[in-house]
């Protein structure tokens, strides 16, 4: 059985993308060999997913006509630490001042001390400066409040996380809302997100994940206003915020959830679809309109015997039959995953900037 | 010409209800006599629209075995005042406390005066005490704070409202966020529809006008959950809100805006549709799935001769041609209109209940 493994979706979230009540269905394959599609090679055949039988799949490699334009979230990624080193830089000679992004950990959970030293070595990599505090497991609610309102006070401070899952004992919400919401680079405060719904108004930060996949679309040219898009979804992390943005964006945009009678016809009716289902190969290839664009946020465990690890990731689009359907897709890993840290980099240096009204 | 007259949809707001820049076609009605539909005769004659040609209406005269069902707003807002009437005099007799709205208008437009009028005569109906403040149109914004800030203040005031449009000269968003948000009975703070789009959050408010519209949907009985929503026009104050209720409720939300490629198509998927665009007779028939529910907020003046104003008052919605192929819709005038007052005595007694801490 493989193990609980999720993508850091939220630059402080470990695991709160709820998975649907689908139970995906087996079967057949459905090409469609008449659809004209850009025919870019594949970039990397090592994120083929295998979510299809092994006929199926032998007729995608084989099929090398229609496949997909890979979006690559590592290059892209890469660009944006490159452009916020560049400005982290500048900042620095210009005015003197070093973006700074604190982080709060509470407890021991491995996956969670895993994100934390990667928003580390991320941050030191582009030059901005990291703040940890470690808090035991058994700490109050109060000490964790002390330590976000001595950051929120801290001028060297511009971006404040607390990285969750918390301790069970602890109000989630009682903490964020603690965080100054001019240093809450996760965006995740219901003012940002209103901000976000409302026509005329902007959010002081958005969140990082969605902030992510719209990057990647107008990164690679993909036009948004006007067109249909779909978010398979609806968690405050990722589905909600990348609904509003496509809305902002001027797509026509319909929230696919688990009380959805007919994902796959709704589906299939779009441009762009972003998936944040979790659920490992939900979206077939017949759930695929002929030339559609699609981001998948998932980052599944499914067993994988010949794997080391006893598992593989995969994302929640089924990805070789998607290749033969869609225009462009991104890879699971090396798509959405690489994208949240370097939106987080790129929050931290938007506040620094804010604070210190440096253009 | 028609005047520019518009529903007063914030409870607040007078006219920021933006028009679609869509044409609307005259063509042929569709009638569809194969699809069976509730028999239940339409109430009022007298709000028939003429938005087709005079043959369609003579058709749609004679086709009495299609009329939709109508959803009067009259009499379920008449219900709700009662209820909200019923529970002031509890309170008032339980803990002695009586609801207090306070309305700030500034200027001297009719319009204005009118709604401020009637949402004081409505509040003397249930028992809710209004307070008034009228301000010269060349007021400073100081002086409309320094008013708001006096209210929300005072512990027999439990909510406030600025009645908009503002004089020019004044910048709304500062104004309206003076508001303490605990009075803030419009519900058009971020912080409120960020709660509103938010997975396990609960805003303070919910806006008058989209609360209205799902008001009489619970109450005709229309299941929400696991249908196809469409909401028509995405302002701050009625379609980006009732977008994010139904989403609350477990529908399958598409927003339609004037960027939209196909608004007929993606209304025709919709079980329930919400129409705020502001358009005359924007929604005809063709546009209908049969057996739709249709809750028309659009209230527009139509040139007519006949009248002795030369205008009347009509939906977005083809009042006629809806009418043989939707199951259920709101009649303009008498529909969603008269629940935007009801809904915000509703919010004033609620608020008040919560300040005083009363089940």
């Amino acid at each position: 059985m493989a193990p609980s493994v999720m993508s850091d979706f939220s630059s402080s979230a470990t695991a709160r993308l709820l998975p649907f009540r689908y139970t995906v269905p087996i079967r057949a394959v459905q090409f469609q060999p008449s659809v004209s599609i850009p025919l870019t090679p594949l970039r990397s055949r090592s994120t083929l997913s295998r979510c299809c039988s092994s006929s199926a799949v032998a007729a995608v490699a084989t099929n090398t006509d229609t496949f997909a334009k890979v979006i690559d979230g590592k290059l892209v990624s890469k660009q944006i630490k490159d452009e916020v080193a560049g400005e982290v830089a500048s900042m620095k000679e210009a005015i003197g001042v070093v973006p700074g992004l604190a982080v709060i950990l509470v407890g021991s959970r491995k996956d969670s001390q895993t994100y934390v030293r990667n928003k580390k070595k991320a941050c030191e990599a582009v030059g901005i400066k990291s703040y940890e505090v470690n808090l035991p497991e058994d700490s109050t609610e109060e000490e964790v409040i002390k330590h976000i309102l001595e950051f929120n006070n801290d001028p060297s401070v511009h971006g404040i996380l607390v990285q969750l899952p918390l301790p069970r004992h602890m109000n989630e919400e009682n903490i964020l809302n603690a965080v100054n919401i001019e240093k809450d680079v996760d965006g995740f405060h219901p003012l940002n997100i209103g901000r976000l719904a409302m026509q005329g108004r902007d959010p002081l930060f958005v969140p990082c994940t969605p902030k992510g996949c719209m990057e990647l679309l107008y990164r690679h040219g993909v036009e948004i206003k006007g067109k249909r898009a779909v978010v398979i979804g609806r968690s405050n992390i990722v589905g909600m915020p990348a609904a509003l943005l496509l809305q902002k964006a001027n797509a026509t945009v319909s929230i696919v959830h688990s009380h959805t009678k007919n994902p796959e016809e709704v589906t299939r009716q779009a441009d762009i679809v972003i998936s944040a289902a979790g659920v490992a190969n939900l979206v077939r290839g017949s759930w695929i309109k002929p030339g559609a664009v699609m981001i998948d946020v998932g980052i599944n465990p499914v067993d994988d015997a010949e794997s080391s690890r006893g598992y593989r990731l995969v994302g929640d689009v089924c990805y070789e039959e998607a290749c033969t359907v869609a225009s462009a897709i991104t890879p699971v890993p090396g798509g959405v995953g690489p994208m949240t840290i370097a939106m987080l980099l790129s929050n931290t240096l938007e506040s620094a900037k804010r604070i210190h009204n440096f253009k």
